[in-house]
């Protein structure tokens, strides 16, 4: 199986390097619209080589890594020219837009719309790695719009990357990513942009900060190319997500001014239920914790 | 010389393990309200013995590692009790209240206020270890109404735990930690709690959840015993910092709301300066970095 991967940063070297590893695909072709990025990957031995878009007429399997405001733009013309047998999977973050841009195109049935969910905070092909993916969840939308043929290939690639794969819609996909993954990006984003304001002011208020601070903020460090797209594309649910965050901080700005520490600690008793969560997600495995919606 | 160290959490029992690994000191005393702690504590052998706070009498070094509030309320008394060379040392994340209430302390010169900045999200003699301090920063302030010679005894006391030691008042303090240490714990914090409310609806969201997030809420899982207080006495900066960050949310939600992909990618490229600040933290060395505000 030759396999193509478009786009060569995090994600997609990534996953290039799992394949190679899994033996699934015989030939990985890189495209990126990055003639830098391409050059490193090649160098990094993520792919074999570097071909160009045209080139995906004679792949097996196309695999889409790139910002999603690109995916919704390319992922029609990439239907239109792959080979009647190939799929194609998208690895985009949201997945309603990236859904409804394919939803009647003629070779719908070959795309698998895909979100596997692992990342780090850095970017481009020298951040890639082997086992990024491995014990994290992927989640496949519609899948019932997807050949039985094209939803085996596709659940091969994510086996091969370690992955636990659920099921899901693209609405529910995104209202929850909101939550547990873009929130967590603005309110880190900010919060750094919060200290680096005060700086202006306060010089050497950093000397200050430890590991808490940094671990905070570290998401602070992320791709704007990649997540400005991605809060656009989920405007909705994440402001939704967004105004119950800022509800709850000025609740707590309420008992901050009245001095009421009682309430106060009331409030981070209840968020320090986090805690079994977070265990849950140092612990996860990837089969025994397998929610399959759908199937 | 004899130690007393009251408080034998994270803190507490952290200085202890470093203070006599150091040979600093030749017999530290525990005392802690909770007596599963001093049991734990002994066990663990984070202190020689247990004692009780009538016994300080005997000590020549005397280290509080307990709520800001019960640093406020048992300091004078401390101070009343002491041999007349003996020195106090406090470890708060505040210092503008506890500075004030022993003010006017006839003893006031035995007392050095400092504040060690380290932790991590866990708490009590089980969370101690050797280590937690080493290359991070001390802060002393007041440092002209500490004698010369307890200033120099809690020089040697945070030389012994690896700690850089800078100089500052304690409103400067204050607003300095608000930003930099309190402003993130409350971010997590809010944070959590927005998750696990929306999880009442949602069931399984957090199978979707990452490292990006858990990072971003660990510290949720910090103590409210100890936080409740801290925010309580450091209101005003906390408060102001806090309208700071909402305000930034907000404009953020505005952006997101007129789908300006364009204005969220420019604000969060000013976040990414972040990225410059963390490795600073990363690579902090004790003496290297040294910022002497006043000495």
């Amino acid at each position: 199986m030759k396999a193509t991967i478009i786009g060569l940063g995090l994600i997609g070297g990534s996953i290039s390097l799992d394949l190679k590893k899994a033996g699934l695909v015989t030939q990985i072709t890189g495209v990126d619209q990055n003639p830098n990025h391409s050059e490193q990957a090649l160098t990094l031995g993520l792919v074999d080589e570097i071909g160009q878009l045209t080139d995906i007429k004679s792949s097996d399997l196309i695999l889409l890594a790139i910002p999603v405001s690109a995916m919704v733009k390319m992922l029609p013309g990439i239907l239109d020219v792959v080979q009647g047998h190939a799929v194609v999977i998208d690895t985009g973050s949201t997945k309603s837009q990236i859904c409804k841009g394919v939803a009647n195109h003629p070779r719908r049935a070959q795309f698998v719309a895909a979100h596997p969910i692992a990342g780090t905070e850095n970017s481009g092909p020298g951040a890639a790695f082997s086992g990024l993916f491995r014990n994290k969840t992927n989640i496949i939308c519609e899948k019932e719009r997807s050949s039985a043929e094209a939803l085996e290939c596709a659940l091969k690639v994510f086996d091969a990357l370690g992955m636990n794969t659920i099921f899901m819609e693209p609405e529910e996909h995104d209202r929850h990513v909101a939550y547990v993954s873009h929130l967590s990006h603005v309110s880190s984003f900010l919060l750094g942009q919060t200290v680096l304001d005060i700086e202006r002011d306060e010089k050497n208020i950093f000397d200050l900060a430890g590991s808490g601070f940094a671990s905070t903020v570290r998401l602070a460090k992320s791709s704007p190319d990649m997540w400005a797209p991605i809060f656009e594309q989920n405007a909705e649910y994440l402001s939704q997500a967004l105004l119950e965050y800022i509800m709850h901080l000025q609740r707590f700005q309420y008992y901050l001014m009245k001095r009421d520490a009682k309430e106060l600690h009331k409030i981070m008793t209840e968020a320090n239920r986090i805690r079994e969560i977070l265990n849950g997600i140092e612990l996860k495995q990837p089969k025994s914790t397998s929610i399959n919606k759908q199937a």
